[in-house]
């Protein structure tokens, strides 16, 4: 199939995707397939996979090239799919991203390794990533600092961006961020630095700000990706009024699912409810909703059910 | 005065209070009342003074004392005042701790030291913080893991609460945090351990479902305290839809002033436009809006204001 | 071949062994096979393989069960190996588990997963672990929280080991550790609670005073393991002169070794340049002596030399 | 008295000074001058005052600054003193590096503040810091993120001393950070960038190297300031093998005063110990040696003793 690479002006709703399993643990492969269509029927323009969301370290190997190949051919060109491919060595991390490339993959998603903070040890690793990949690969940094504990400048995006061409795009989940989008978008762009795509995490979570600082779109994984998708549209449409009111009336189930290293449990429970997974469970040692919990979510479900109904 | 102790039935609305400073940065007394009047006049039932929020490790000792004699003087004794005396020295805490009781505070509240997690030092130290207090200092333990870097179980509240008679109030903040406020809930009140007040954080972020699950109140610092208000009286009316759409309304800015490290200096303009304090500044080195953060601000206060009207 | 596992009673020196690499990358058979010879020449009485120091999360699966059989097989069965199996889903680690103990390993390895450090999730942890693995598989609990980010209490361990009968060894390498290893030493073999097993990381660092305190002996990759073999032997023989003497003479190097995050490359140039590997490579992004590094080092090796043969 | 200011080419031996406290746990004022006195007779070049090793966190300020002035007074110009300022505000640390400077003090020690580890951040930092201290107060720069979390690269360090000239001194315990002195070195004291002063902490552990890569001494607290003092000048002489020799005598017993978090009570112990102040206690909450932990250090100093004697 014709790969559609990401490149600086891929912009839109880039959903990421769960990863299904069986009551057994198992790679559930008919979830697979449904989810993909449960994501394309609400309207997203991108899709990213085996992601920290996608319990892509929980995998094996071999897991996680089977349920890249099996996304890949369900979407079958219709949208660009980014692979996670982060990994503690750099020769995993590029044989991933081969594999995916030539399965079609528009590009990968790669985050700082862990070490100390310090700008020029993360310059290095990005130019040591690219040097692996080779010339041809997208890259789209993930800046998830609460996650990695490696913080990154503004400055240092720039840089990186402009020093190695192949970096096209950020996922930008830095918290707070709003400042960074800002400086982002002035600083790529210009007469020394070429554009680079800003689609933003943290589950959408300051999405109408994001939009309204120049970010191109959203790479989360809210599990009601139509919200996603009619808030970009929205905001493109030039009808920011009506983008933020849509966001409003889901925000309340939105934050809910924002909860560090819990939020995970919640949204695999809300693709089970809309029926895009057949089985809601998490890999061990992972989260697990409580009666409590399952109870509150369906509340706050219903509650985001008939607000929408209203707008 | 005649103090007014905080106590393990505790509940409601204690609001987290700033501090105000002037133009040149030093302590606004004047703000100071305003702001003292300000949160009275919106309805909070308790107050607490030298949190985080407060920026209390900026103040000198003798600020630091100064606004908490201000405070409880122009509060008079309708409301209790919480006193933040965490500190690095034992006896520094307790100066001021001794200080604060004297001039009229209904308790102190106290975040594990920092150190490595484990319980029994965070438990060593509890036991060292009364034995330095005396027995009559009633004590606000702050679960913050967030910024102090020491989680804490709900087993080791418990037993805190049980061995330590005058730990009689949590500030809960951890997050994810609603699982714990069901174990704490569940566990304290029992035949074994004395009921435990808890009062909620984090802004409040998800206040419905802590007040559902059990606790008391919110001990947050959100600058529409009416809301924080609303929310706790309509789900002691036994109303939780009004206290959710009420909550629902503010949500917005409520998650765009929850930025971690940031959302002080939104705190602060929010106050500032509401009349209640003179100046937004905070103290160096802290967060300030940009022209950009300030027209976005703007536009959520309005928006919010709208939604409140309709509710 | 037959197996010997681990137990309560387990003592000496169990080597870490580093896994070699060529200089194209690949995992280098005939090193392995040249450095099991040399660890077994210098007398230890145990080996750890797949461990941090091992680069155990820079293999692809196939290249650590590779190279478990071929240590194991090597070995022979002359002393016990333990090998590291900690990985971010317990299915993965089971997986490695059975494949190694069927392939002849004495136990396995395992630390606490990253999360908030509170000890009913460390505790549930590792219930989950020994589920996982079946009763039958010895666990040796690793305790490294400068890299995991997990302290844990002596009083957890203890509860540990009673609750899981199969945990009977502790890797201490907590820093500063030495009262803890003086706690869970007095704390186990008691009534209640079956011995434990300590061996100590960290280097060696402090190994005359941890064996002072109860310790049973190193688990660690010193790249002279004949000094920790003498000092644990006469430890055991009732020199403690003697073991601190030969401790001291080796100290300065060791020292140079421990630093972290650089030590693995200094121990990797150490085992070259005695002829244990061909290649003193790390795999990427790893850390690499400069020049300045190698003859620094050198000048280290040499005076070790020097002052052991004085001894 | 006059002041002897540090600058870009100050070298030698600063001991890091304790901060001694009576039995009940004031300030004492006797034991003050004695240390000082003891610092002097061990041949210290400088000093440095009101550090982490010092506990200045849990005193007030107006021990602080009494603390100061004593040492000050009791120095009497001989040698240089610098004071540690750093402070969660920038008034507090401003106020008390003024009041140092008026005392007589060489120049002031800050760290990073806390926060995102990012170089603008760091960079803006300084530059307010050194706004708030007016351009006559020379700065030491302290480097040490194993305790303030913030990482500094080589080349963050290098701008800020060229682009604020009042920072003329680097205190470097970063670690591992052998490379980060050659770095300094080699990028300091060029046509575009002034010369540093780098000065070494981590308790001397790699104190031989560091001077060998440039470094123009030590700044620590090492209890036997007398090694430090001769290493320097052996080093200084051109004799490095001297240098490591009398090093290598005392590294038992300094690997074991470097016990992160647990270090300054054996230091505040053998400075009890050598009658340097009456009594070793910290202030609460602090280190305290079990009597196993005071036998233990009893020997390491009897063996350290001997080896001295038979350089």
């Amino acid at each position: 199939m014709p790969s559609q690479l990401i490149d600086r002006q891929t912009n839109g709703v880039f959903i990421i995707s769960a990863t299904p399993f069986t009551e057994t643990g198992a790679v559930d492969d008919a979830s697979t397939d449904r989810l993909v269509d449960f994501y394309l029927e609400h309207g997203v323009t991108g899709m990213t996979i085996l992601g920290i969301m996608g319990e892509a370290n929980k995998l094996t190997a071999e897991e996680a090239t089977g349920f890249a190949a099996r996304v890949l051919k369900r979407v079958g060109g219709r949208i660009p799919v980014v692979v996670g491919v982060s990994a503690a060595g750099l020769d995993n991390l590029a044989s991933l991203a081969h594999f995916a490339m030539d399965a079609g993959a528009a590009g990968v998603m790669v985050a700082p390794s862990p070490g100390p903070a310090v700008e020029d040890r993360v310059r290095g690793y990005f130019h040591q990533v690219c040097a692996a990949l080779g010339p041809d690969v997208p890259v789209c940094l993930q800046d998830f600092p609460q996650t990695t504990g490696v913080p990154i400048s503004a400055a240092t995006i720039l840089t990186l961006t402009r020093d190695c061409p192949q970096i096209v795009m950020l996922k930008h989940e830095d918290c707070p961020g709003l400042a960074k989008i800002s400086a982002v978008r002035a600083g790529s762009g210009t007469a020394d630095t070429p554009r680079l795509s800003i689609l933003c995490g943290n589950g959408g979570l300051y999405l109408p700000q994001e939009l309204a600082r120049g970010a191109d779109g959203a790479m989360t994984g809210f599990a009601f990706p139509e919200m996603l998708v009619e808030v970009v549209r929205a905001h493109q449409a030039g009808d920011p009024d009506r983008a933020e009111d849509v966001f409003d009336a889901y925000l309340p189930i939105l934050r809910y699912e924002q909860q560090p290293g819990y939020g995970l449990a919640v949204r695999k429970a809300v693709l089970h409810h809309r029926g895009a997974i057949a089985c809601p469970r998490t890999r061990a040692p992972g989260p697990k909703l409580s009666p409590t919990d399952e109870a509150e979510l369906l509340r706050l479900i219903a509650r985001t059910e008939k607000k929408v109904k209203e707008l």
